[in-house]
C-alpha cells in the first residue's frame, strides 16, 4: 500500500496541541479496526512527519522541545500540507522563504490545510484569495487583515473552500478526522476516534 | 504567585496526545480569561515540563522526537505528576529504577495522575492498591493482571479515587481540565477550554 505523506510544519512558538493534535490522528489512523492494529503500521495510511524551517531543534509553546524529521530544504513531496498556528506565526508572516515554501508545496500536494492561525500563513502566501476560510476565534480580525478578498467566517469549526482551514486548537483535531473520513470513509475515521477515545464535534463544520 | 510544577514523563512509544493534552493545557491555563492573557506567563498558575528515564532524546508514537526538560535524575520537585500511556509503558513495566521514581516522586506530589496506559506503570508501582482505576479500553485487562487488589473499572472516563487515572489518549484532555478546575473553579478551566475551543466530555467522570 503506498502512504498518504502527511507533513506538519512546525516553528518556534508552535501551539502545541495545533500540530500533535492532527499528528496524533494521522499516526494513529488504521484501516482495520481495533486496538491491535495499531501494533504496527501495516494497515497505517499515512506516513506523519515533521517539518521545521532549519535544522534547530523547536520550541513549541509552553517550551515543548521537538526535533523535526525534515526541514523546509530536504522534505519528501508532500501530499497533505498541514499548518499549524500559534503566536509563532506571526514572526514568520515576513519570513518569505517559508512563504514560499507554503506556496509551492500546496501547489504540489492533494490537500492544503491550517489549524487555528496557521491560516495567516496560509493567508499571506496568497492561498486563500477568494475563499472562504476561518481562524481561531481571536485571530478573526487579524486573518481580515491580511487581504479584503478572504470571506473570514466565524464559529465554524472547520470551513472547506479546496483549501481546508480550521478554528482554534483542539479543532484541528476534527479537521484531521475530516480528511480520514473523506479519504478512508466514516467506519475508519470512528473506529480511530474510538481508539483515541476522542469525541469529535460534528456541529459548524 | 508560586507555580505548580506539572511534571509529565515521556518515554520512547509514548503516545503522542497521552502526553500532549495534558501538556496543552497546563501550558495554556491562565487565571485571567479571553486570548490576550495567554501571551505571556503573568497569570500562569502552572509550570508544566517533561521528564524522561535519561538525556537521548525521546521518540513518541508514529516517530515524533521530543527533547525532555529533565530526567528523572535531575527533575524539579513536581506537585502534579502525569504519567501518559503508550505501547511504551510495557516495556518499563519491569524497569526498577522508573517504578521507584513514580513511587517516590508520587509520595511527594499532591497529586499523582495517569492517562491511558500510564495506569499500568502506576499499578506496577504499587500505587493503585485497593483503590478503583480506569485505563484504555484495550488494556482492562492488562490492568486487572497486575493486581486483583485494584478495582478496575471500566467505561469510565476519569477515576478519581485519591490517585487520578484516566482512559484512553483524549481523555487526559479532560482529566487535565478536572485538575484545573478543582484548583482554580470552573471559569478558568472553561475559559481555557474555550482558548483552545475543545469541548470538554463531562459524562462518565
Amino acid at each position: 500500500m503506498k502512504k498518504i505523506n502527511v507533513g506538519i510544519l512546525i516553528f518556534d512558538e508552535v501551539e502545541v496541541l495545533d500540530f500533535a493534535g492532527p499528528f496524533e490522528v494521522f499516526s494513529r489512523t488504521r484501516l482495520l479496526k481495533g486496538a491491535e492494529s495499531r501494533r504496527s503500521n501495516d494497515s497505517a495510511p499515512f506516513t506523519p512527519f515533521t517539518v521545521s524551517i532549519d535544522k534547530e531543534p523547536v520550541t513549541a509553546t509552553g517550551g515543548l522541545k521537538i526535533i523535526s524529521d525534515y526541514t523546509i530544504k530536504d522534505c519528501p513531496k508532500i501530499d497533505i500540507l498541514i499548518v499549524p498556528g500559534g503566536l509563532g506565526t506571526r514572526t514568520l508572516l515576513n519570513n518569505e522563504s517559508l512563504l514560499s515554501w507554503i506556496k509551492s508545496t500546496s501547489d504540489q500536494a492533494t490537500t492544503t490545510s491550517s489549524v487555528c492561525t496557521g491560516s495567516l500563513l496560509l493567508a499571506k502566501a496568497g492561498l486563500l484569495e477568494g475563499k472562504r476560510a476561518t481562524t481561531h476565534w481571536g485571530a478573526i480580525e487579524a486573518l481580515k487583515s491580511i487581504s479584503k478578498d478572504i470571506q473570514v467566517l466565524n464559529n465554524r469549526r472547520i470551513v472547506n473552500d479546496e483549501i481546508i482551514t480550521s478554528a482554534g486548537v483542539s479543532s484541528g483535531i476534527d479537521m484531521a478526522f475530516m480528511l480520514v473520513e473523506n479519504l478512508y470513509g466514516e467506519q475508519v475515521a470512528s473506529d480511530t476516534a474510538k481508539y483515541i477515545e476522542f469525541h469529535r464535534s460534528k456541529e459548524n463544520v
